[in-house]
């Protein structure tokens, strides 16, 4: 498919998804009229009309390759990006990243207060497995215990709160390339490749057959994680919606302290090559797929 | 049955679950060689040799009624056990209640730091979903499935994180014995309703057999804070293992400053003869549950 089409196929699937998810969220996040509506307002703030929402559109992606009703990808996009939010929501905090601008808008502390984002961050990590677990998402029991349970271990020790904790030990420790690659595998990898992989859980493939789209995933998730390091140096702030040049005022490796920006920036372009040659095995129906590929390494985030 | 043979009954499933519990998160909690070992051993120093672990005693003693397998009951046990372990970390934050002490040891962000806290009780929260989605738990995905629903409710915002968010709003509100009354049914009573229904969604006892359960849990959680609050006017800090009188320091309604102390203890004892009368219809089977009622208005906690 020629370049330009598979951009038009791209924005009009984010636009797409975009709007679904803020529909959604708007539904699931309804303001109860009790003492609890300070802590959905909270969840509201960060949560609706912000980022580019590249998880939900990696299920919709994955789960268009086999088929899956739209609506089953878009809730468990909703769960995914609920556990992405809660994950942003938690390492903005002063005893975290301290940050006080994300997606342009202040962060849920700087918004509200402290107590207030922890469980906010502590609501969404909650709801994402609530959401997922309804028979809504999917009628097969079988299929909602396999998303919690990689879900689950996506985001846990093992995954991206794994991810980063070995993140905060990067501002006292001189990590190599195999540990910052890790690193980077859990702290966003995990999600990413989840939600790539939900796709096909939704359409029951077994684990076997998801094997190219788990390749593909790996590769567009380090590449991702590559294009932010060269953001935090060469970005934006007003594009960005966030502080940049972070990693490098605490002193932490990253692809671009250990590779050079140069070889950083091909290493990013051979990822989404070897991302979308993992494809290889399925025909246009891929094409979005691909086109996302492309596109992490050219966002802005 | 005589009261001395049900508290004996009583203390020995008690050290028996105590000490199942702490077995199955050493194994669980093995600490990895690698930088994330910090984190698992600040779930460690958290969650092993901690409190009377009443969740997990109710979910076998429910259980127990319907023959379910203990090793079942007790993977079950440690998973709600690690939510309230994770609630108890992030609500010691110093932003939270600010605690320096639980359990008679050193809260996590004391013992550790204030970003470790929140990633040890991030990681506990998807944990407890991953084993309780873990076919070890249970061969049924159908139950697997609607015990994560279960606690998914029950820990969110319309359970355990709504009435911690509730509390918050406590210290600036005057609330009425009827919010008061919603607060810790939210804040504890949802966990402790969780814990008593999945011994009867393990025996795949549908919702409408479950009624005597949760009444019995809805009573017995009521029980369980009057008792809490009346110890945190007349308890000793070295018994309870953490520190005392917050609540008037804060200026909070609780059960006690709403009824006064006298009638608070008459509730308390009322709300156990009902949670009794609530298991009528079961037989000699039902004596831990019967023995737990009594022991939560005594206990230390």
């Amino acid at each position: 498919m020629p370049v330009a089409l598979s951009a038009s196929l791209l924005q009009t699937a984010q636009e797409d998804v975009a709007a679904g998810i803020d529909r959604l969220f708007d539904r699931l996040l309804a303001v109860p009229a009790d003492p609890r509506a300070r802590l959905y307002e909270a969840m509201r703030h960060a949560a609706i009309a912000g980022g580019k929402r590249l998880r939900p559109l990696l299920v919709r992606a994955a789960g268009d390759l086999f088929h899956v009703d739209r609506d089953s990808s878009l809730r468990v996009g909703a769960a995914v990006e609920a556990m992405h939010v809660y994950s942003l929501i938690h390492d903005d905090l002063p005893c975290m990243d301290d940050d006080d601008m994300r997606r342009g808008k202040p962060t849920v502390h700087k918004a509200y207060d402290d107590a207030t984002a922890v469980l906010a961050g502590d609501s969404l990590h909650a709801l994402a497995f609530e959401w997922l677990c309804d028979p809504a998402t999917h009628a097969d029991p079988f299929v909602r215990a396999e998303l919690v349970r990689e879900l689950a271990l996506a985001a846990g020790p093992a995954g991206m709160a794994g991810g980063q904790m070995m993140d905060l030990a990067a501002e006292t420790s001189d990590f190599d390339l195999p540990t910052v690659t890790r690193l980077q595998q859990l702290k966003t990898g995990a999600l990413i490749g989840f939600s790539v992989e939900a796709g096909a859980i939704l359409a029951r493939i077994p684990a076997d057959g998801r094997r190219p789209l788990r390749g593909y995933a790996r590769d567009i998730g380090l590449a991702f994680q590559i294009a932010d390091d060269i953001m935090d140096v060469e970005g934006n702030e007003e594009l960005a919606g966030k502080a940049l040049h972070k990693d490098e005022e605490a002193g932490k490796a990253t692809f671009v302290t250990l590779m050079g920006i140069e070889r950083a920036r091909e290493q990013a372009r051979l990822l989404v090559e070897q991302a979308v040659a993992h494809l290889a095995g399925f025909g246009d129906e891929a094409e979005l797929l691909r086109a996302i590929a492309r596109y992490v390494v050219e966002r802005d985030r």
